[in-house]
């Protein structure tokens, strides 16, 4: 007998998680993977400085964090060029999603994303009884127009939209993102999820103030990822300074530890290192897609740090062409509902890692296609 | 206007943290204390081979952490002799304790503690909003049998105790620990806190394994003292497999991050660096009571890597000399509500920093005096 008096909400839930790791991966499989190319991390590797900073703060990691993340609050705040107050720091996006969640879904409520984006949201919308209702992507892009008519249609009091977006690698321009947050109604928050932005082409990101008036919009963004610290769990939002405030009334305070906090300061300080990592991933996409078209396959466009491949056929060649690849010991995934899983997405690398893909991907179409 | 659709449950909560760091005091004084002795941190630090660790991984900083915690909670597993699925790790205990909340508290839900007890716990549940019901401390020890009571008559699902307690420092023998889980009803889900574990007596802590049987108990514990790593954030729970299991379906399952979980592997592989912590906080807690009585005050009994320091008088006076201390550069704390709160509270430190209280004390006390 378990105990009794869970939540009615809690009990119903399954005991999952939104991805399976490759470290988990790996013990299934009794072997390391030889390239890592899954899960959009960055395989550049952090700063060298921000490396040096965490082995120098490794002595001070009895004390605890500062709970206000003031230092990283500051160094965003200017870097970004808005008021200390419209930053929020949490434990990566996904934390940040988690508290974004709690303060407006209840038990019913409606919550609009596109079929198919990130999973990791949808987990937390259902953890807390929402209802999620899917808008589909178009032509591998985020609908936007589509996902404001529902928020409108559904009176939903929150929407997620990526861009750039993940699985698919697309993306639309700052103008259109601010049509669609025109478009949303005031009684909709939107999350904003610019997790992909520093790998964007100019032009994609609104500028970090353009939506501070607005108390109905959260912009999320992370060091997971162009930053090389994806193990580090940083992830800061930026909204109107009253939105920004409520994340102090339900967050873990001491949630970003210590070391993640110095390795973000020190990250956001080495712009020289994020430009280079920008470069090489610019460098790889183009290396992913000549694999890609090496192969008969269709690389899509891609304002990330992975590029989305049509493998050409239904989701379950996708799978198969997937599933032999990490047989094969290459870490990739893939985007879980049609249309969009007739791809594989692989994350940008060194040369190394994408050698390991370019050398393994025929045999695994062959594979797949016999 | 803000966000109107915020649940009233969050529009209705403060913007507020369980405590002002000690880092936000240094802002406000415009310089920083001389003696960190407040947030029962170890200053004693984390072992050397923990620092190497850290330094050496930080390359891999750009790898997400293992959502598992695979390796890290079968190295607890080991160490503890209780089953891989007994256990849970997450950001620290009070990321633990939210989500314990969560599984749990409704609003209106009756959750049961001691008045004056952990401030963080309260947070969650006010964040839930559970309503607290409160049960004094007896003679500086949270009173068990009244918890006990309190829960049957409140017929609540949640309570918790600490043992060793803070902010009190007293502890109650496993022995009585065994018969407060059964005066408990099964209906209601004890939370037994036992950060301060590592630096209690023997015959304090139950066997690890002692409540695996019981649906309706989690233990959680902490790197966070004895073990030096307060700033890295991590925690874990001990429970019935089928209870903790209920973790995976609310956690941030990135939470914990890389970091922390390589120095909490490297802190447990270390027990001999624990020995000498353990050691050094016994004598750290005999140097600071001989302070105390040399000042005319009360130190009480210890089991935690702090004393619990009665100042003879009232609040008010306890109060001003906590002020007078923080102003002469000594961070100390102390408990939130009478009686407890005829007290200060003084953490465990090597002998330079209680060398600077030692010093500071006796002004301190003549301000409060005077």
């Amino acid at each position: 007998m378990g105990f009794s008096r869970f939540t009615s909400l809690v009990s119903g839930l399954p005991a999952t998680i939104p991805f399976v790791g490759p470290e988990t991966q790996e013990r299934q499989r009794g072997r390391p993977f030889d390239a890592r190319i899954g899960a959009n991390e960055s395989a550049f590797g952090p700063s060298p400085k921000v490396v040096e900073a965490m082995a120098e703060a490794g002595k001070e990691a009895w004390k605890y964090c500062d709970a206000e993340n003031y230092q990283l609050k500051t160094a965003l705040s200017a870097h970004l060029g808005v008021p200390y107050d419209a930053v929020a720091v949490g434990e990566g996006i996904d934390g940040l999603l988690g508290l974004i969640v709690r303060m407006i879904v209840e038990p019913g409520t409606p919550v609009v994303t596109s079929l198919g984006a990130y999973p990791t949201f949808n987990y937390h919308v259902a953890g807390f009884g929402g209802r999620l209702v899917t808008v589909p992507y178009r032509d591998d892009h985020e609908d936007w127009q589509a996902l404001a008519e529902t928020c409108r249609r559904e009176d939903a009091p929150l929407v997620y939209f990526a861009n750039p977006d993940n699985p698919m690698g697309s993306f639309v321009d700052a103008g259109q993102v601010a049509a669609f947050v025109d478009a949303v109604p005031e009684t909709t928050m939107v999350v904003l999820d610019e997790a992909y932005g520093e790998t964007a082409p100019d032009g994609t990101l609104p500028a970090a103030d353009a939506f501070l008036d607005r108390p109905n919009v959260i912009r999320t963004r992370t060091f997971s990822k162009a930053y090389g610290l994806a193990g580090m769990r940083v992830g800061y939002a930026i909204g109107a300074p009253d939105t920004i405030r409520t994340f102090d009334k339900i967050r873990n305070h001491f949630g970003v530890n210590r070391q993640g906090q110095i390795a973000a300061q020190a990250a956001l300080a080495d712009q020289t290192h994020l430009k280079s990592v920008v470069d090489a991933v610019a460098e790889a996409r183009e290396r992913i897609a000549e694999i890609a078209r090496d192969n008969g396959l269709t690389p899509l466009p891609s304002a990330t740090n992975f590029v989305t491949i049509d493998c050409g056929q239904d989701g379950v060649f996708a799978k198969s062409v997937l599933t032999a690849l990490v047989e094969s010991g290459v870490f990739v995934r893939m985007p879980g509902v049609a249309p969009l899983n007739r791809c594989i997405r692989v994350s940008a690398a060194p040369e190394a890692e994408l050698d390991v893909f370019a050398e393994r991907l025929p045999a695994a179409l062959k594979a797949a296609r016999g």
